[in-house]
């Protein structure tokens, strides 16, 4: 680009003071920031600037834009098929990408899915695959299209060459304090999946202690602003809201999330995971051109019910050199050496059963990171064996604790044991699967 | 300093979230930064949110503090005088600093004045004092006790090891957008004036289109804050609010303000100066303990009067290296190759003489720096000959240009021509002098 006549400086200023910057004056900020040449002390103020101030619509459509193309941007013109990806702003327990891409593939759409790895309380699907012996998570960029034609699906992380721009301003605002806004939150969302070349996208945006945004008030916010950016781009999305107040399933951590993954896939796995998997199955048929809610419904319980999605997951490992025995029999998955139960301190009905508490002992236990540099032991989690609803005896199991190390074990108690609250008149808590979806936006 | 447990990421979140910062944490942030443990990125980002969110009175004390303390400190408890220096926020044709310090110290007070150089439409001490031939604003540290004992003036710049963590902040500041901001500038100030080990403080905040506080009110805001850091410091501050709408006196320039501050020294030069002169010299005598103020006018205007002030002036040139003959004869002063005339478009009374608009000609005529690294040009400058109130003719002059360069005297013009508004109504304009002091605050 050959913008002339901005100044950092100026640009930083005028968002300060709350005012508009042009579209031109945007896209030469992550032009210049992505060439190294406007500094990262010059950018952090531009991001605290915009976590006070915010960005227009037409603002946030040039910034997204600018940033998807600041590297490649996929060519998936090749794929015949609808292509449509889910994207979750991250959870904990939350492996709802790995049963839901297989079902959706073998319903004829192609999923070219683009997943990150966890960090903090929250679990990534790179990691939670890579618990399959052999399973790679690179694909060729020649092989990526070709695979999609045939398979339907590829699970994959996001490639370096795709928006850098996003990879280096998100490395400085986990570092500056200004992760927390709206605008630079969607635009980073966005930006990574616009880039794959969809046809339509299902947002998934958790909701609740485990999740970013506490309140249904602040994930609608986000969920608006990212439908809004779709549509700009021509791009239909669907944005649920899901409660994220406690774990998804029973399984929290990598290897026994894949297990409770096939579980879906074999038409088994517990009750909300199944649930959403269906229904976000059913958003991403929408997206694809489905007119019908019942026929979209019907052809996803075929998929599960005849056995095809469960095949196609095969394929996928073995098609990703993954060993598919561990797909056909999950007890060739990693385990961990020692089990723990965590037991009821008292009797009565689970009122709170806290997914961030339950995720930051995850990450003490070391099937998390604290830190991007940390490695995660696949082996490693909790099954969760009491939640919102349930009536549990004292000395029951809250939970069942999967460990390799003591000292780590201790050290996720602690976390874990201020996770339940468990009061003794049984009619205070919810029913287990209430309120699972809080809210739909759409194009 | 062996503060453990901070994080900076942490630090800059509890700013950003309006939360206030316990002093050991502030005091931690200027340590770490000034050794270089703390990048420039999350400093900024840090100042950024500082500009949004402030600083409580508690804040910005351990800041200040913590700035004060960032380097040397000094000590200058073998002067017997009082120690009473003054500062200004910067201004156009705001030459007072060299008048009123040699008066001060011919009153029998120590003036440890550390100026600054010009930065953008304000003009610099430094830059004036250096149109006097071989006069060196550098003293050897332990010479500057000495000097002030014996002549009770040093007129220097601020030292590289005073308060190195200012000189950093200042620079990021400048750079990332971030410098309109009280906490900021209080702290930036004091800190470097509390550096000075003073007995007492008078501070000249200007007000108006040449100043950076635009309005009475923000110059209050601002005179309040730096008055209030120096209670908590122990040290009296008195802050004066005057009128910088129009230049002060005639010169705008560097020679040809020291000459007109001589002028002053000799009992003459223009009222406005000759004014603020005598009341911020008062103003430094009853900080130095003086309780009457009719004794200290009249202990000032002995001083000019009996010539004891130009004898000061004398000698402090002659100390610093200068060539004192310069100061006997001003003509002596470099001197520009050409003049031109300004002339009045049209008949009437000045209602504005912008001191903003003259500022930027100054530095476009090679007066002032638009940049840290631009240098100035000692002998050219403008000489005000119609200022707010005065009746003036067509074809009168506005303004007489000395000039060097004359691509620069038509960018000068061009800055300049905006700078008068003349109406024909004669009783439009306030009388000249009125409303140079808009406000008072003391400890």
């Amino acid at each position: 680009m050959n913008f002339t006549g901005f100044t950092m400086v100026e640009l930083i200023t005028t968002k300060r003071d709350g005012d508009a910057l042009p579209p031109d004056a945007l896209r030469w900020i992550i032009s210049e920031y992505t060439a190294d040449r406007i500094p990262d002390y010059q950018m952090s103020a531009f991001l605290m600037a915009i976590v006070f101030n915010g960005m227009s619509s037409t603002e946030l459509g040039a910034w997204t834009d600018a940033m998807l193309h600041s590297g490649d941007v996929l060519d998936l013109s090749a794929v015949t098929k609808p292509k449509i990806d889910k994207h979750s702003t991250g959870g904990v327990g939350d492996k709802i990408s790995i049963p839901l891409a297989p079902i959706v593939a073998a319903c004829g759409i192609a999923v070219p899915m683009m997943s990150g790895r966890g960090l903090g309380h929250t679990g990534g699907t790179l990691d939670k695959l890579e618990s399959i012996k052999g399973f790679s998570t690179t694909i060729d960029p020649s092989d990526f299209a070709d695979q999609l034609d045939d398979l339907g699906v590829a699970m994959v992380g996001q490639s370096e060459t795709l928006v850098p721009a996003d990879r280096r301003i998100y490395a400085l605002r986990d570092a500056t304090g200004t992760v927390p806004s709206v605008p630079l939150i969607s635009s980073s969302i966005m930006s990574k999946k616009l880039a794959e070349d969809l046809d339509g996208l299902l947002l998934d945006v958790k909701v609740g202690s485990g999740a970013f945004m506490k309140t249904v008030e602040e994930a609608t916010t986000l969920a608006e602003t990212m439908v809004g950016i779709g549509e700009r781009h021509g791009t239909p999305v669907t944005a649920l809201l899901t409660n994220m107040s406690q774990p998804l399933g029973r399984a929290v951590g990598n290897a026994n999330e894949i297990a409770e993954s096939i579980d879906v896939l074999r038409g088994g796995g517990p009750e909300d995971i199944r649930r959403l998997t269906v229904r976000f199955a059913v958003e991403m048929l929408l997206l694809a051109g489905e007119r019908d809610v019942d026929t979209a419904n019907a052809r996803v319980t075929e998929a599960i019910d005849s056995g095809a999605a469960f095949e196609v997951m095969v394929a996928l490992v073995q098609r990703q050199g993954g060993d598919p025995a561990v797909i056909e029999n999950t007890d060739l998955l990693p385990s961990a050496a020692h089990e723990h139960v965590l037991a009821a301190p008292r009797s009565g009905v689970v009122t709170r059963c806290d997914a961030y508490e339950i995720g930051v002992a995850g990450v003490r236990l070391g099937a998390g990171r604290a830190t991007k540099k940390d490695d995660v032991d696949p082996a490693v989690g909790f099954l969760i064996e009491a939640k919102v609803g349930d009536v549990i005896e004292k000395g029951e199991p809250l939970a069942l604790i999967a460990y390799n190390d003591e000292s780590k074990l201790h050290s996720a108690i602690e976390a874990l044991a201020g996770a339940w609250d468990i009061a003794s008149d049984v009619g205070a808590a919810p029913a287990p699967t209430e309120g699972l979806i809080l809210g739909e936006i759409r194009s």
